[in-house]
């Protein structure tokens, strides 16, 4: 049983923060992996030789896709560290496991000659995958050096649109016609040898390539071996076009709970297949960059980004920021005659536009999702503006009514609760309408709904909250 | 050809699109299918019988998953209209489909025998999934009527928490002796008939249940029918435990491409499996609870909830947003003096708040999601707030600094520049330094990062943005 324990998923979480740890704590480990400094130089060479001597162990023992999640996990100078010490035949395998966030670091690491030896120990679809996200510098000499076959692949590869099944598309299917018998096919499975990664069926095609239908790895073994591949094969599979949208390719995957499944071109003829690998990885990026577009963060940033880069990233959405706040900033300067009489304003205003910037982004938020996840169709606009003005109707009337009371009682005038009250009603409102009209308008667009949402939400209830709120007290206060 | 195009993923997104439309577009489809009015009531009869008769063509086409997104995709009543028209036979599938936030209102349409007996069309570990849901009052009876050996297996998987691996395993699995040949393995199979669903493997065992290795189907395929399962089967697979966490192991299944891996109890036995269908969910379901949660929104919510429900599930974070908003207004109040001075500090000092709000938010996204994909160790922490300091200081000087300058020049008071740019420096620091601490402090008290992060990060730019504006202003400018 030995055996099976030390392949568990938690031994191998324990090993890679083993070895993140490794390098973090202690700077001497890096410093000394990088050359900078040799080990004479050192006050405890004893323990420093013990750890370098660890750290070459775990990267031994820890296979790609464990050690592509290490260095993700790791500052610049560490992550070179590490990288020197993964040996050629796998630094292939670890690119393609990596994110294409750290790939620059590690690129840039490597001479031409490395980077073209590493991409030797790969297949055609893993090379094509790579030589799309390559830098442009490189991807010229890399074409030219792969056979005429696969050079035509990767420029067709690379015409489709990034968000497309057919950028995620894999060449290597194995086909099957429909007129054999399932002990031809195992015969012929035999000869072969190996089959591409994630094969769960193969694909029956008439001689000219127009797929026929699928039929499954099970389908094989469940029946009989003189049985014909056309009398147990699936005849309705599921197809994609390599122009469909590989986030809605996505949702049907899990829909329909597919490992894969063909990719056939305009008149029907099998072009590829797309794998349960690469839709889990569109699954993960797609809502990533969901969250971190909400949030106003470029998708390229990655947490160990160097400081020079996150502030690069970053400014465009401060700038934009500014200038909302700036805006609201005037709005509230051309009521100053009105809050010099009452300075109280001053201080109750933020209350008014902050619970709008709330309502608001819970609205945005919730419409977003929905959108991404193909629940909203353009029937349902009205319903979905008159729910949330429901919704903060009532939450105005009851959270404004007693903001009213408080004030009331803090300033002993009832006016101003009142003013208090419609205000906080009025701006709710005004974020429920907004925050469901701004993420469909931006679909209409054919924008994406979830970038600068939140902060073109915040702007409309800040500079709204305050003119609606200062306007009342003016017109009724003063 | 026709064939295979009828099942094109797009013709299926059509369809569903065509169904939503025509229950939503005419309010008279839903009544009439209710049965709220008859069709002699309808002015058109014979566009409305049209219509009815599509829905009904479509809800006999569409398959169960595809119904379970509609329903999602559909307003309370129409829901109901459309639910009814689904075959009884059909509502387990379509319910184990559909996400939990419809179950309420699709169950409560139903009997108990109407549940019973869609429960009848499932499979043992669909039942459990079902089971484990449903509402407390029916789980008791639904126990009632399982055989002994489910009952305990249904206690079983409900004693596990609700994110582990425990509460996703299936525990139909197929096992084979290491002793027998693959010939013997496919007789087997042929025998048994069929597998269950995702079955990419089979798995070695001793007589006493230990996991000895995995047994691919295209190892099967690819070996010779006299060699031994002991020969070719893999003897190191991933194996998890049902205490492990679901969304790590969803992480793993990423990183490794995994279509099922095994799940033992601490001795090695086989207990049951984990398939990529759950791993999907998982992940969907694991960002859009971060993404919902960083918006103050509740899991439970979906776009279609009744006014009532929207109300229960927002109020509380209203009322914190609230609560902090009133300290804010509190710490300005403090300053009343100060700004009846210089009215022009209450419109300048929502800058410096927004300005911190924004930088903070930006931040603790980036931290939220760099633990969810387990990129941060405990070692990281001072390098993560010094970067992010970094990032401040910067945007601080250069913001700050214009900001400063715009002020000087709009008010001719260059003092108050100053103020503006020192404040906006500090806030920005401050909201830095929070944006790291307050998730990692969170995820080291066993909390949720995402949950209410952004609340608190706004409040404390907010609070703090006016403190140190209206602080500086009081002591450098009166």
């Amino acid at each position: 049983m030995s055996v099976i324990n030390k392949n568990s998923a938690r031994l191998r979480d324990q090993e890679r923060a083993r070895l993140i740890w490794l390098l973090t704590t202690d700077k001497a480990v890096t410093s000394t992996l990088l050359g900078k400094l040799t080990l004479a130089e050192q006050y405890d060479v004893g323990t420093l030789a013990d750890d370098i001597a660890e750290v070459g162990a775990l990267v031994a023992h820890l296979p790609p896709p464990d050690l592509a999640d290490t260095l993700e996990a790791l500052p610049s100078e560490e992550r070179h560290a590490l990288w020197r010490l993964v040996q050629v035949h796998e630094r292939g395998q670890v690119l393609l496991e990596a994110s294409e966030n750290v790939w620059d670091d590690l690129i840039d690491d490597m001479s031409d000659r490395d980077i073209l030896e590493a991409m030797q120990t790969l297949d055609i679809d893993e090379q094509i995958y790579l030589v799309q996200h390559l830098p442009r510098n490189l991807t010229g000499r890399m074409l030219a050096s792969l056979p005429a076959e696969e050079r035509a692949r990767v420029r067709q590869v690379m015409n489709y649109a990034k968000n497309s099944v057919g950028a995620i598309m894999e060449f290597e299917v194995i086909m099957v016609r429909p007129d054999v018998t399932l002990a031809t096919v195992q015969r012929f499975l035999r000869r072969r040898g190996k089959m591409p990664q994630n094969t769960d069926k193969l694909f029956v095609t008439s001689r000219d390539k127009t797929l026929l239908g699928e039929l499954t790895l099970q389908t094989i073994l469940l029946n009989g071996s003189q049985r014909r591949v056309s009398e147990v094969m699936e005849t309705q599979p599921m197809i994609f076009s390599p122009e469909d949208d590989a986030e809605k390719a996505a949702r049907t995957f899990e829909r329909d709970n597919l490992i894969s499944a063909s990719v056939v071109d305009s008149v029907g003829k099998l072009m590829g297949r797309v794998t349960i690998d690469e839709i889990v990885d569109v699954v993960y990026e797609e809502t990533d960059n969901d969250m971190r577009a909400m949030g106003g963060l470029s998708a390229e940033e990655d947490v160990y980004a160097p400081v020079s880069k996150a502030v690069k990233t970053r400014w465009a959405w401060l700038a934009v920021n500014l200038c909302t706040a700036f805006i609201a900033s005037r709005v509230i300067d051309g009521f100053e005659h009105t809050i010099s009489q009452l300075v109280a304003l001053a201080s109750l205003m933020p209350i008014v536009a902050g619970i709008g910037g709330n309502t608001g982004n819970q609205t945005i938020t919730m419409i977003v999702r929905a959108l991404a996840l193909q629940h909203i169709q353009p029937g349902n606009f009205s319903f979905l503006i008159f729910r949330e003005m429901g919704v903060a109707l009532i939450n105005g009337l009851v959270w404004g009514g007693i903001m009213g009371c408080v004030t009331w009682w803090l300033y002993g005038d009832m006016a101003l609760g009142g003013v208090m009250t419609l205000a906080m009603v009025l701006n709710l409102l005004m974020a429920a309408v907004m925050g469901v009209i701004i993420p469909l308008t931006m679909t209409k667009l054919g924008r994406d709904p979830a970038v600068g949402s939140s902060v073109m939400i915040t702007a409309i209830t800040d500079t709204g909250g305050f003119f609606i709120f200062l306007g009342l007290a003016t017109i009724f206060l003063m």
